[in-house]
């Protein structure tokens, strides 16, 4: 942490900082600049408070952390990527992994129809939503138990595992019966008293980056989730909210190279969300495993004009299955790409 | 509802537009461009299924919505400013109402040392966080039950009317037994699953802007509660997030005009997550009072370099009696304009 | 300039570290961490090209500057506020200035009807546009040269100061035969070539802060024209972009008090560009007096409608001498404020 | 163009509309809806003057463009994709091609060594800049004239293509006499007087996305510099400013695909400022590849702690080496891809 005096502080607001600090038990090292004095702290642990309370103090110009304020989700703590199993699979592991379906669950031969043609196109895991997050409350707010039900079915005549997104504290438990992975919408994001919920549970979770959520915040949020017990946490980029109106959102492409710096959690790609457009998708499914994502969440419909909800962007069967065929050498590399830093990793524990 | 036809759409694909508007019961008017064929659907209630549906339809270029998709919280739904009532008071009335207090309760000294400030300098509802959103795990999370308790407390000993937030869908009958407003959040603006159990209860609610939605969205949430039985909702502009970094949040202080245009609902100002930095909420204040706002919500601690958060850009209560005694003379200017306006709406009305 | 090691930096890493810090002349105070070493440098003067280097060394984190990297344009370079005289007026000093006229100047009938109006309804600036930035090559570029010869004939007829906007290097030199202060537009706001050449030249400038810039980069690019000579710059904000789409722009309020804490240079707003809307411009306005503004800069047109360009957010005469009238108790309001300022900071001075 | 009255709109406002259209010579097609009356104009040509017109007609809601405003550049004025040829390369065309280079030109040594290693990894064009754009009057500037002396001598030594920046109206004659192509930066995107004369320039030019415009505006400045004479203009994707700080700018990956919908030119991506961290760009110029983007622009230095600015985003060239061979699979793909819409689009013109 360090602490910047403004211009002309005086000797009590330098002292009263310093004591501040130690009564936080934190150690001072300060260094007396010729323009302004600057004093730096350090610590172990979480400096929240300590940071948060000098701000405020008098002469103060501005407090900055230096440490992450996360710590388990952090590449420090894990050097190593983490897979999370669900249902046989693993994501952040050696495959590349494929998760398409449908915004809302609206029908069984909808969920059917698409869950079969995923399955065939090469796609892991069966996305569809039950419980739907919607501007308007006049707008279908999904099928609810009844939609998780049809997504157990698909699972049961496919093999696909179910990832669904649980809006409310009240139906965690519901939502865990059914999902091999819990969604956390990006609305929801900082949904602190959901994200604990989903620390007790043991489902892995698939956690949405918020629409104008920092990267930092994306982690701390996950940090609640693995702090309150579960580790089975699966980052996801899906485009954030700036001036330009040509997208729904913008893809934050570089959040996977960043995120794979700073965490050891899988990072995969929504490329849906993030164009808002059905053209634009096959061109940044093949951006994001070029860019070294885990994986990718795609909406698929079988007939997006009758869709109920993000039609525009929902490629239709076909259209995922030629997605599927032309992203085909890009995996390669992938997967060859993969498997030399696992290589590599293995030797530098070796040694 | 428009619907724009690519270039060179065929004929098939036109046709094709019209019939699907035709299935949701709207009526065509078509406009034959020289350059592009251009549809216009008229049509009462929401359309938001229809314009989806269309979007994705072959040879659709965009589908672009005409009129606003909220109702009851529209000025046009109801003309005159709604004032909502709170332990006596008037939000949105002929009183500009000021809200003051710490972030979180902290004790029992500290709440009722600052509610008797506040009340001594003019507010009129004392603020107070018992359940907290923090971005880190690690951070104090409030005092809970217990600062309920507390703010009881110092609503027996002040009078102040009592404003907190509301967290999670568990703690709705709890926090509204004691609090005469709930709160919610920027980050739970779209926690839809809780607005719709605040459309159940009875309690007026204080909806803040979440600090990437946009002024439309924040009607649409402030529509889910009155569509699921509230009336009674208070809009805050809390400033939004930019590229800027001079301030913790950019004060968007067009929105209270704005707002003051599309809606009946009273909107209130809180300078002090707009800003984040104490120095600025006292010239950020008679900005509001100045554009147009029914009130205040401002931070105040009684010794904010201890305050366990948002210290920074916490009022001392020396420095809040001083903000409000220089907001005199603004607070006059502002009951005569509210006063004229009155006048001519009833004018209006009498003719 | 703090240099934040990466954990496990090696010691060979920050002995290169402290060896160019040296290099660059600086001195260094180093903090040795428990869990990483960060280094104080302290030194005087620009530090740009050392903070750049050691951002690229091995095993550094980052390197963030703590002095402001503008000298002249400073608070601590002067106290005192800074008075800019044109045309025997003062921006910043105790008078509020009210600036305004049409985005562009059209006709002489145009620019004469508006002259006349807004000096009798207390306007003592005249805006105007002879060389117009238009995002499209097919929309009216200004009537240039005979553009300005219509502002001068508009001074010569009603006494007010001009001021108008100077797009290019070459025309410099013309512009300021005629204008009273030279307008630098947003989009030329980093136009440091123009920058250069108005620091070269005698007369004041209004520098418009770019639509997208941060506050520290509007005052860079006044310190620009300061370093290159010329000390009489007025800054104005008039507008963000940000995701808000209910506004052309997002009024940044709080960089009016922001400014006056960084800067001695006077602020003005301009709420024609921040709202984009007519109506939203009065109570913009309250609020920039409100706020602490040093005057203001208004859209007006004696016939919006058929306005070239920007009809939309242009105040009619009528609407114009209104909006003055209203403002009228809240410039007595400021007058006293800076008054008192002022008695302030002589008494300072005394002592 | 879609005029949209306001609820209630009187029949006087509505006719006053339908005469304003008509006296700017198009056509109307009003459409009476039940809850607001939305007026259809159709007309070929710019409608930018009607438009804003009518958005300051009184009763008027607002007033909405249909068709784009650009045509030279639009993919409906030329179907098949835009070649740009520079030094017998083609940006464009059947090659992917990288340029690569140092932020400044700063000694013969350091040109030649740049240009020398990335001619050996596989870049075609060399850059450098001469005259640099910096935030701070106290930075470093450029070698002007001199360092334009210099990218001509390592041309001479490579065969490389130069482009290289011009920052004023003054230095276009000089920098078009070394330059194979022109670059105009972020910070002068909308620069009109600077597009306007690199329109009547015959040099190739390489147009920067400023880095908060959309993409609509950089097709409007690439439209001045086409519409003014030169047709030879390659767009580049370099960033945009939003909230997120973990890079320099968010690299809008999408802007690729969407440009290639959009217009014929050629569109490059720049890693380098898109990241600002030297370690996420060869993950970035990989999904650049992958999105289908014509080429990369890549900042390169044989020193980069001691580059006089942007180190931290410079790759050693070594670290280009590297990439380049890393690139080599994606570019294959790449080839393909290309070769099998080339022979798609022969196919179309055969038929």
């Amino acid at each position: 942490m360090i602490i910047s005096m403004r211009l002309h502080a005086t000797k009590e607001e330098i002292d009263h900082v310093c004591e501040r600090i130690a009564e936080f038990g934190y150690k001072v090292h300060s260094i007396v600049g010729e323009e302004r004095v600057v004093i730096g702290v350090v610590g172990m642990g979480d400096v929240t408070a300590c940071l948060e309370s000098l701000e405020a103090a008098p002469g103060v110009e501005s407090a900055v952390r230096i440490s992450a304020p996360y710590k388990f989700v952090s590449r420090e703590f894990r050097k190593e990527r983490s897979a999370i199993r669900l249902n046989g699979l693993e994501i952040g592991g050696d495959e590349f992994v494929v998760m398409a379906g449908p915004c809302s669950v609206e029908s069984e031969k909808q969920i059917m129809a698409t869950a079969e043609a995923v399955a065939a196109a090469g796609a892991r895991v069966l996305r569809g939503g039950a419980f739907k997050p919607r501007t308007s409350p006049y707008d279908f707010q999904g099928l609810e138990a009844e939609g998780l039900k049809l997504l157990r079915k698909a699972k049961q005549a496919t093999g696909l595992a179910i990832v669904t997104e649980v809006m409310s504290d009240r139906d965690v438990d519901l939502v865990a019966e059914y999902a091999d992975c819990m969604q956390v919408g990006a609305r929801n994001m900082q949904n602190f008293s959901l994200l604990k919920l989903l620390g007790a549970c043991r489902r892995p979770v698939l956690l949405k980056r918020g629409m104008s959520s920092t990267i930092k915040e994306l982690l701390m949020s996950a940090e609640y989730i693995v702090a309150h017990g579960n580790p089975n946490v699966i980052l996801c980029e899906r485009g954030i909210r700036t001036f330009e109106t040509a997208t729904r959102n913008t893809c934050d492409i570089s959040a996977v190279p960043v995120l794979n710096e700073l965490t050891h959690l899988p990072v995969i790609l929504d490329p849906s969300h993030a164009a808002g457009k059905r053209s634009l998708i096959p061109a940044l499914a093949r951006a994001g495993v070029a860019v070294g994502a885990d994986g990718l969440i795609v909406e698929v419909h079988p007939w997006p004009e009758k869709a109920i909800s993000d039609g525009a962007q929902s490629l239709t069967l076909a259209g995922f299955q030629t997605m599927m065929r032309q992203l085909d050498p890009y995996l390669r590399l992938w997967k060859t790409a993969r498997a030399a830093e696992t290589a590599l990793a293995r030797e530098a524990v070796a040694v």
